[in-house]
Order: C-alpha cells, then sequence, then structure tokens
C-alpha cells in the first residue's frame, strides 16, 4: 500500500527504473501501443480540422479555421452532439447531447465529478481494492474521502451495502462509487449483468452515484458485450466517463462524462448538477481546446461515428498481444501449478497475477535489474496491505517478442524467490 | 455584488442578454479581437507540428508525427524549455525551464496552485477588489477561503499589511496574494515599480507567495514597461503565470506557471512546491496535449521565441480601438465632466468607468435593450458593494465603428438615468 505522495510517484519510480536499466522490457506500462499512431500523421489532423470545419459551418467551409474555432467557446465544449453519437453507436450508453460534458481527458472528468458528488466532509467516494490511481488521486486532491470495497465478502454489489452500513455508523455518507466495470485497471477483471444490475439496484437504494469509467470497453477479444451499467441504469444513478485516449490518441487530451436525464428520478438535481460540473470546469480550464475538440469530431465525422473501425488493427494486435502473453504465462509457470495464479481477460490492456510471496517496489528492481522485466505491484494500486502479493501485467505497448522474453524473466524471478530452478525449457520459450 | 454561483452565471447572464438583444454591440467581452486569428489557419497550425517534431527529433523529422508526441507524456509538459525563453525574452521574468509547468491554459495554474499554496482551513487567499473571477471562482472550487483587499487605505502594500493583521486576529492565515500588475482585468490599473516592490516587502515580510498572472503584459501601447513583480523578486516569493492565449488563440488552451528558485530562499520548499503542483496536475488533466503543446511549440521556434513580432498588428489595433473609445468618453460624456470619471489605461483590454448610480444586472439589460450596448457591472468582479456604481468596458474585441456607436449608447442611458438629455451633438458622433 502507498500513502498519496507514494501513489503519485509511481510513475516516476517506474520511469527512474526504466532510465537506470534501459534494456529491461517494461510490463508496466497500460499505454495504448504507438504502432497505430501513425494513422494520426499531421496531414490526417489537418483533414479532420478541415473537415469538422466543413461539418460545423454547414457545408460551407473554405480553407480557413472558423474564426470561433480559435476563440474562447462554451465551457460544456462544442462536440457534444457527435461524442454522443459516438457513446450511443460504441459503447450503448442512450448518450443525449446536452448531457455531455466534454473535458480535457477523462482525468478531468474525474476531478470535476468527485467534489461536485461529495462536496460535504462527511460524503465518501467508494473505490474497488485495488483501483485506478488516478481516481483515488483526483479524490485526494479534492479532499474527498475514499472508502475500499471490502474484498472479503462475494461481490462488489454486497461491499457497497456493508461499506454503506459502516460508514452510517461513523456519522458518513457514500455518495459515489468508481468502477470500471470492463476489463478493470488494474484487474482486467469484467462484472457480468447480474453484478452491475444489483450494483446498480444498491445504488438506487442508497442514492449513491456510479461512476462508470470505460477506457477499455472497445478493446473486447471474444464473447458478448455486457451492457455497460449506464445503459443498464433505470433510475437515473451513473455517470458514464469515456475517453479518446485509447481509441484514438491520448495526446488529445479529450475525454467526455455523460450524465443521465435524472439523478434518482429528479431532472432538476440533474440540471444542479450538470451546472455545478460546468461551473467547475469553466475554473479548472475554461473550455477544452478547440483544436483538439475539432480533431475528434472531424475523425468521428469521417468514421460515421463509430470507431470500431478505426481500432480494429489495434484490437487484433492487443488480442494477440494478451493470447502470447498468456500462452507464455502458461508455460512458463506451468512448474508452480498451485503457487502463480493470474487471470484471462477477454479484454483490455490488463491481467493480474498472484504470486506465493510480497512483491514490493524493491522487487521491482531486483526484477528489472537481473530479469530484465518491469511489472507493477498490484499494491501501487491498493488501499491496504491486501494486495502485497499481486502484480499487473499489461500487454498493450509491447511486442510479443517482448512478451515472451519478459515473462520468461519474470518466471525466472520468480524461481529464484522460491528458491527453486526454472526448467531450462522455458528459457527456450523465450526465443519462440 | 455577487456570490459564488452567480458569478459563474456572469457568463450565462451576458450570453443570454446578447442572444436576446442581437444588435447590441458588446463591450462586455474581453476576448481578443478574432481578426488575427486568419494567421492560425490549418496550415499554420500543421506547419508549426511539424517544425516543433523536426526540433524535437534534433533536425531528422521525416513527414510523420513522432510517436511519443501522440503519446501519454511528462506531467509538467515537454515545451519548458521554449516557453521559459519566450517568457524571459517578451516579458523579463528569469525563468528556467525546470520551473516552468506546462498547464492547460493559465486558468489550470490557478486551479493547481490555490489549494497547493492554501491546503489548511485556515490560509487564506488575498485579492484585490475587484478582480478576476477565475480567481475568486478558483479558490471557492478548492474549498480556498478569500479576502478582498480593502480599498480605503492609500495601496496595495498597506491593504495587505492590514489584511494580514486581520486574520491574524481571527486566526487565520494569509499564504498567497492574486495580482495582475499590468493592465488588470476588470480595472486597467497598472502598478507603478515602487508599488510592486513594497509588495514584495511586505508579501516577503509574511511569507506570502504573489500569484502574479500577467494575459495583457505583452499589450502595452505606450510608455515604459515595469518590470514584472518576478523579475524583482529577490527572495523567492513569486509565481509567474503566462498564457498564450491573448498572443497566440485562446483555443490552443496552454499556459504556464514559472516557479522561483527556492521560497523564500528556501530550495527545498520550492522542489516540494513544484512536485506538488505536478501531483495535482497528474489528477487534473495528466499532461497538457502534445498536440496543442507542439503548435505552441512550433510558433515559438518559428518566431525566435518571442512573440513581440506576431502580435504588433493585434497590438496597433488594440491601441486604435482604446484611441478610438477614449476620446468618445471624452466626447459622449463632457457634459458631465464631474459625475462621470474613467481610467486611461496604457494597455491592456479594459478600462474602468465610475458613475454617480448602481449599475446592474438590471440595468445591464435595459442597457442593452434601449441603447443597444451591453457593458459589464463591476460588482460582478466584486467581493463586497464597492463596486455598484462603476463598469468595466472592454475594447478589445470590436470594431472602432462599434465602439463609437456603443459608448453613444452608453451615454444616452446614463443621461437618461440623470434625468437629463444628452445633446444632440453627441449622436453625430456615432457615426464620425
Amino acid at each position: 500500500m502507498l500513502d498519496h505522495r507514494s501513489q503519485c510517484s509511481v510513475m516516476n519510480f517506474l520511469n527512474e527504473v526504466s532510465s537506470t536499466i534501459p534494456s529491461a522490457v517494461s510490463l508496466a506500462s497500460g499505454r495504448p501501443s504507438e504502432r497505430f499512431f501513425d494513422k494520426l500523421d499531421p496531414q490526417v489532423l489537418l483533414n479532420a480540422l478541415v473537415v469538422y470545419e466543413r461539418y460545423s459551418a454547414g457545408g460551407h467551409g473554405g480553407g480557413r479555421l472558423l474564426s470561433h474555432l480559435l476563440q474562447y467557446g462554451r465551457t460544456a465544449g462544442i462536440i457534444g452532439e457527435l461524442v454522443a453519437q459516438q457513446v450511443r453507436s460504441d459503447e450503448g450508453v442512450p448518450a443525449r447531447a446536452d448531457r455531455v460534458l466534454i473535458t480535457s481527458g477523462c482525468q478531468e472528468a474525474l476531478a470535476l465529478c468527485l467534489p461536485a458528488l461529495c462536496p460535504e466532509a462527511a460524503d465518501v467516494l467508494l473505490v474497488c481494492n485495488p483501483t485506478y490511481i488516478g481516481a483515488t488521486g483526483a479524490a485526494k486532491a479534492a479532499r474527498v474521502a475514499v472508502t475500499a470495497l471490502c474484498n472479503s465478502v462475494p461481490c462488489v454489489a454486497e461491499a457497497v451495502e456493508l461499506a454503506v452500513l459502516q460508514l452510517r455508523q461513523s456519522g458518513r455518507k457514500a455518495r459515489a462509487l468508481y468502477l470500471i466495470p470492463d476489463f478493470d485497471n488494474p484487474t482486467g477483471r469484467v462484472l457480468d449483468k447480474a453484478s452491475r444490475c444489483d450494483i446498480l439496484q444498491v445504488c438506487a437504494r442508497n442514492r449513491i452515484i456510479v461512476l462508470e469509467d470505460n477506457p477499455y470497453r472497445l478493446f473486447r477479444y471474444e464473447g458478448d458485450e455486457i451492457p455497460p451499467m449506464a445503459a443498464l441504469d433505470e433510475v437515473g444513478s451513473v455517470i458514464y466517463l469515456s475517453t479518446f485516449s485509447k481509441t484514438l490518441s491520448p495526446a488529445l487530451r479529450v475525454g467526455a462524462a455523460t450524465l443521465p436525464d435524472t439523478i434518482f428520478g429528479d431532472a432538476r438535481a440533474c440540471r444542479a448538477l450538470w451546472e455545478n460540473l460546468v461551473q467547475r470546469k469553466s475554473f479548472v480550464s475554461l473550455n477544452t481546446s478547440h483544436i483538439t475538440q475539432a480533431i475528434v469530431a472531424g475523425l468521428l465525422i469521417e468514421q460515421a461515428a463509430s470507431l470500431r473501425g478505426w481500432i480494429r488493427p489495434a484490437l487484433d494486435w492487443y488480442r494477440a498481444n494478451r493470447d502470447v502473453m498468456l500462452r507464455q504465462l502458461d508455460s512458463v509457470f506451468s512448474p508452480f501449478p498451485e503457487q502463480i495464479r493470474w487471470n484471462r481477460p477477454s479484454g483490455g490492456f490488463f491481467l493480474s497475477l498472484d504470486l506465493p510471496f510480497r512483491f514490493g517496489a524493491d522487487s521491482v528492481d531486483e526484477c528489472a535489474r537481473r530479469d530484465n522485466v518491469i511489472v507493477m505491484p498490484m499494491s501501487f494500486f491498493a488501499l491496504d496491505n491486501s494486495q502485497d502479493c499481486r502484480i499487473r501485467l499489461a500487454f498493450s505497448a509491447v511486442t510479443p517478442k517482448q512478451i515472451r522474453t519478459s515473462v520468461t524473466g519474470l518466471g525466472r524471478y520468480v524461481a529464484r524467490r522460491l528458491g527453486r530452478e526454472l526448467p531450462s525449457f522455458v528459457d527456450g520459450l523465450a526465443e519462440g
């Protein structure tokens, strides 16, 4: 477990390890692969701007940017209609343009929503444990109290119920629940439909807003999609957070928060929340860059408001990477069948691996130095010590060859920690 | 005076008035003129990207964006060196690249600095009264207490001293002072060098950090420049906030906070503040868009790190506009020599005008409806009732002709409020 300061130093720490040991392969970074950024060369960006310009001029655009595009603009953004279409068609969320707040990346959406939903000192954000560092970090920065859901009850809905009761006893109130239901960062976990419905029920009963963060939803490698919680929501309890960082590029810094039509049936409460968020945004960034908004919009226009076609090559690449990682884990860790376990996520960028020993910052360092692989201790994402024997492995930003050598390196490290030797056949796998 | 909610509704209110009375000329908006945005057509933006790409590749760039540019990146930004050069050469601030935090517009810099400088409930931000709404708004959003400096003491330094004493009596502590020393928004006021030095002395004695916001500094129309407070600072007490919104375009959303080398002589305290700000930024926006950073950088490279040449046509335009406004005010208000007074700012976008009656939201509405001019009540920027009889007039985003007709309209409104008639020669001035 890391305190606030240390949580934020995770990236610094990993960067330091990488720069000290440049030969080490990093399975720590959950960045999108850069090999698909070719599609966004400067000419494509320019073209997207021109496409949006023509669209927003009703087809009458000349060769110049509309002057309003280079001016200050609407706080909530200028591309809400196109983003609503994309969120509806790609993610199955019933988004209305006038409920879409365009943000400077999804991180800003979190930074706006958390203090708006938890304005009082007694208000609490519930999070899974482990969870995305950016959520707990945004909460701390906004002085919003965080309570981790208990992992020893069988399901999230029950854990929420338990947390509500425990908080009530200390005079506090759960106001929001942060969740990544599809291919969670850091665990890779997917919540099934029944779990989603149960959580929604518990949250509705306790008037808890669900912040559904879904950066990996479009990266499903097989199996049927499960409806997002915002689509299952019948009472107005889900704010849906989406981003173009994984589908297009993180450099755009364009994301969105989509509000429901009402908050627990109350349209005025929803209007008040909307105004609260817009006001907060005006004091954080005035508005998201029109240039990057226009680029996103131009690309959406050209893609008929669906990015499924655009991301297909990346999706195929990530799927193949996941398969390579799973195969390599199967091979490398077959000598340790009971002690080492991992999940097999059907999408996303990550999986989690359980070890029979603690894996902390020292371990990262040793593993990088001696075994040429950098992995992420799950404790970096945890609110207690329960995750000390787990690691997160990301397969998004590496090549199949790098996955094979690095998983083999990890196997060597694990064998050493367990006082055993890795069978010699495993080394051969790295070249396979 | 407006409460927090109302302050934020100012833009909505003005937009509503404009859309109800589209013929009314707005002297309320302090936006940069759009007529110089032509210089930033899409091809220029593309070219800037390519120039930066080549620069950051050490001259070896091809036709593709460097893949790292489209990836997540350094929280503090990637163009600190170029921005430091520009801030040094154009604004006279001794900026070091490793102390430049690139932000998503200057508004984000405020949103990061205020809670970092005022972490405790007893910590207070001092502001002039009236002051920029974005500063008080960012403070309120971050739950930072604000105290307005008293206007009845002769100078800002004394007002700071007085505020420190009064706060101390209630167990509170002034931690930061927000100031726009050059061509203040909303008043147009310039602090002379002696005042700046006095303020720095008082602040150093009381360990108050000055947040020097300087969006209009480059827009001086005559007279000698006065050194920025960050250049006069000898002890490490000034954070300098700069922006490209007025010089290049607000659509870029690129600004910067430049820290001193030490905080009151303490290099470690400065390092801790830097890390605090970077951490906060990571939880608000991860990093500022690389695309807009690269555009700014490309333009800076082409302009040899000085925007003085780039803004010259705009500067000449704003100066001429100010002259037209001052001449028209002289003519229109000559029948009311004592009752109506205004300042003659030597730069910036605004001047302030004192009236012998209250001018509130109702007045805006009537003035727009009957006299076809929209002006900004100074009370919208105030923390008490002291500004109820003043208005802010912006001359940046209108044409000379619009200035003449609107100031004449304002004259007609004022005459009516005073139960007098505007001499008939004044109407002729509107056409002049």
